[in-house]
């Protein structure tokens, strides 16, 4: 890859970003982190040769083409607003902004300046997710009936687990959802093809009152229990949400991040009229195939298993498992790929600021039904 | 066992208590199929002795003291009538009755009678089911928070096939609710110890149009295909519902009898303040418990891992895998030694006609709920 | 089925098989346990009308066709003889004998009294395990190359287990390899169509010295830690035999009963020329079809899905778990059957004391292989 | 990192060096294909800058301090002792050589040249891998009693599969054994801490005529049919073998390569005297503890859960997979540490010329015991 990049934000998802763009051999001119002090020190960690000051000096810099913004959810409208008007393509993690007001007006950004935009929903990436995609489009399953499954973690379960997603301030007003349930909902209506049309949520805040440690607290980290205060909880820690897909399909999703034993694990199954799909992101490698007629079956992430349009995203042979890591690799190279190409009419495989705004309208539904107990239309667009 | 059966309706369920009930040591006095005709080579197929006329004939038979009821669901609320006043007790196949008013009445009428009335949820009697429980009650996974799962089937995933579930005279105005929802929650709901205090459901007929024969077809039996009648359904494939378990435990069931590869797969997951339990009835010699801090556990069918109170329940040790059979025999055992007992004071530790009466009322609230597109909040019994 | 029965040995096997007769409508006459006290208690407790005080008394009753032989191993060969010479057909628990000289004789006296001899290789009546032999009779493998699995167990994992196995005088000089291993070969070879010919076997005895309580103590249960006596153990936690089968198929078995977590857990591969199998005891509803050329397949003990032959030992639909209290159902239906038909020249379905006799030859190969560290070939029959 | 490498073989697992090493931030000066022409372009498809002429130049190159050798197995010995005696580190591909005359040689070159000397037996940087190792050395499971598993493929299934390893010029006279069953000897091993002392092997050529290309084959791809010639194959596509660890530790190992359905699927149990641990390289992030008076256990891969001093092993949080490129990341960057720090004298955590000596010497012990189908004591080092 020629195209160059920076990465704002270097905690857990940024030294991901950084560990991806090394494998494709892009040249990452340097980083950015919270602070001018603690920028440095993570540059030294990650290794990055250049430390910037500030977004503006990555906004400045010239050989810099690509940044990945890694920082917490409420900086990304900002940020992504100033590097696209300094001529920058972004890729942001999810959520994309904290409300469908920013995530319009960055696509619209995005349009005007002629520059990409995507988002990190990186699931897309694990070879099976993109073959269930390709099997429901060449029919193997018939029409597609039924969505269900789940996302779930059990790293906030305990009224002393903090971090900052659970202030509102620097999260959103929601946060199972958006943290997950964005991944999830963007995951099956990608590899249905259908966007959602209606939907009824039920949100639950398990536990009303934490303790926030003083100090910062790094994602999956633990905090130290001394030097704490209690802090009411707005933000839901579970939610489930029925919605109907275009077509008629229906479907559930449930999202949690109170399930003890469950560390990250996204689930779901798409049922249709001739067979089912089954996939669990904590044992990515195997798609369970339903069949009715037949015994079901195990497809391995196995590049000779695999349609010829998707098995160029299995990095290695069946029984060689790839993971989490891989699937930013393959996410960015479509995104640079699609970069350095040029042609911005060009059909987009990756996620892009239309599927993180996609997302952000589908949270406030989600929001809005939750409060108001009721089913909720999402508008035609 | 003393007490002595008859069984009425000898299809696919009804054989399973004939055999359950052989295994106990119960005399079957005989047996009722669905016509003359059919008695009498049912009779002879599954060994019974005697090959009643009627209803009739087994209410006027004194040496008959329970009669287990395997009909149509339909047929559930007449025969039970007549047999608690003909002085026996009833042990009745989910679900109860048709509707709540007729479920009530049966709850009145066994008291007024003060006959026994059992209903036939025997996934309760997966040992590791029991186990659950008691988990639950000594609080092995603390205050439970979530609880969520999926009764899917493929049973019903082709237009060709056909059952007298899918007429709503013969089933009910519901079916994949009734026949296999309840059995969901009913397992649930006596698992926590909760009852139901909101819900949120939709439905689906997946299917709007079915292939019904001209000839009989047994249940999990395919039809002959070349005399059909094309028939609309109203009743549902699919059905999501949100609910909320006394003390604000969330919750959300899918149910589905058109999930290709899926033949009879309950499972559930229970999320508590320390811990988790997760089960599914085709695996059910597993039970797996989640734990944040600690490697989560997988807790085998063995007697002498389970707690002192429910491995009775398990007949075998472990690595000695028991079945959906082996659930009759344990929920019988519990309803004749309550019935032998002989006081009607004493706690049931069985499914009774009042679980019947409670999924009957849930399901009209599912019924309302989908209909009107709303919460529906079950009234406090 | 009209045959009488009796059961001799009333401990854990004994009781199952019991329980298998009711469901067959097998009367069984009686029941005699280890001594006369036990037997009564233990006829009470099982529901056994009739306590038999000898052999004798069972040799001299009419009434009983087949006995069924649940004792210890050193009684087999003299009871069975015994009752054979009463004209009484012979379901006897594996080991069949002590060595190959009795199970020899045993087969002579069978045919020599028109007796028909079973023995209880149960493991065959899994209905994926009949399965999985039709499949490779039908060549859905190809030619099978290599078998290999284990049956691992960890009941004796502690110095403090005893059961009467352990002594060689009632169990035999080989126990591991007796008790499980033979299960195991029984079961592949009769998958396979095919003998044993060659092996090269390693025995180990990984506790030297055990605790043997004074008291008796139940197969999988617990015995009374104050009351022991220090015991020098020669017979084997462990074997693993490398072995050929007729064909040049190639093979290897592992058994344990030092396995911590493994309760009863018998696991094989069989690896053809187009394809494979692989079964796992503990999980016993489901049989993987391993493909190279295409995703590898899940069939579900579903008569729906297996063999027209042989989905007959499937007595429930898919999705409706069976374990192995049925196993013995199964295998006692093709007995009675047989005895009841009454031709003694037609094939067995069923384990024989042939059977049981091949079994008896291969350990004792097993153990001169271990005893001088070198291959043994079996001889030629 | 800053030591720079080279990259001598460009194919599957050459790919695989490139990419971990990029993720370390070690530069990588450049590479060497099989012949100069395929040089340029693998180096140019790979993203290498400089694409070497020959071993020389890259022995000349000053900047050059480690070299990975990716090349077929019979070139290692030559190539490792040229690179050697030219100053560099190096880190070779398993099997070492092809014989253990000649990975003594190179254990005693690397001493003399005092250069550091590495294998890639990649699969001990699993992080449960390395957990495994530490729970045994702190006692988890008790004494390590017995060994056992397997490590399967089906690449070979086919007698149209071929690729250089067939032809024993190349590969050597093993190679089922030497390709995948020193990865399972290594591993047990290295995790048990204790050598093998004596073995009993069996090995079979399944397929004993296959078709070779007359045009190079990849590993892992397929060849074109039409342009082959038979060939008499002498290696063994099947191997067990019995064997013993120091202290009395039994075991057995099954290699297979036509095992059709398991792609790369190795699988250990260790059963100790307090518990068990078993893991499978297709399903990585998952260790089962098993546990006889306990409920077993499934340990994740969490750095979390895991110990103190191995958790360093795991980059991502528990549900994070990670896979097996992950595990080249690991070991190199142990084996970079290493060479960076200087000091010889410092005991070594990741496999060493030792390590790949002791494997040779194991397979000719395997392949003498085959043919002289023997027990084979190792020789005391």
């Amino acid at each position: 890859m020629k195209a160059k990049a920076a990465v704002v934000g270097l905690g857990f998802v940024g030294r991901a970003h950084v560990d991806a763009l090394r494998r494709l051999g892009v040249t990452i001119c340097g980083g950015l982190g919270s602070s001018p002090k603690t920028t440095a020190s993570a540059c030294a960690a990650v290794g990055l040769a250049r430390a910037y000051a500030s977004l503006e000096e990555i906004a400045a810099d010239a050989s810099v083409e690509v940044v990945h913004l890694c920082t917490p959810n409420f900086l990304h409208f900002q940020e992504a607003g100033q590097l696209l008007r300094a001529g920058k393509h972004v890729l942001c993690e999810k959520p994309l902004t904290l409300d469908s007001r920013e995530s319009e007006l960055l696509v619209a950004l995005a349009k005007e300046t002629q520059r990409v935009g995507g988002v990190a929903y990186n699931l897309r990436y694990y070879p099976l997710c993109q073959e269930a995609r390709a099997l429901i489009e060449k029919g193997a399953i018939g029409r597609p009936n039924l969505v269900h499954g789940s996302f779930l973690q059990d790293w906030l379960l305990y009224e002393s687990d903090w971090n900052w997603r659970l202030d509102p301030k620097l999260g959103g007003s929601l946060r199972a959802v958006s943290d997950i349930g964005t991944h999830w909902l963007d995951l099956v209506t990608w590899i249905t093809g259908r966007r959602v049309t209606d939907l009824c949520a039920d949100l639950a805040t398990v536990i009303p009152v934490r303790q926030r440690p003083r100090g910062r607290v790094e994602t999956f980290q633990k905090a130290d229990p001394s030097d704490v205060e209690q802090v009411s909880i707005t933000t839901e820690d579970y939610a489930s949400v029925l919605f109907h897909l275009e077509g008629d399909v229906r479907g559930v999703m449930t999202v949690s991040q109170v399930s003890a034993g469950r560390k990250a694990r996204l689930w779901f199954e798409i049922d249709g009229s001739e067979g089912s799909l089954a996939w669990n992101s904590e044992e990515p490698n195997t798609l369970w195939i339903g069949r009715r007629n037949a015994p079901s079956q195990e497809l391995p992430k196995d590049p000779g298993l695999m349609s010829e349009a998707t098995r160029r995203y299995a990095a290695y042979p069946g029984g060689h498992p790839e993971g989490y890591p891989d699937t930013f690799v393959q996410l960015f190279r479509d995104f640079y790929v699609y970069v350095e190409a040029g042609d911005q009419q060009a059909a987009r495989s990756f996620p892009t600021f239309a599927s993180g705004h996609e997302q952000m309208a589908l949270c406030e539904a989600i929001e809005k039904s939750a409060q108001e107990r009721t089913w909720v239309s999402l508008g035609s667009e």
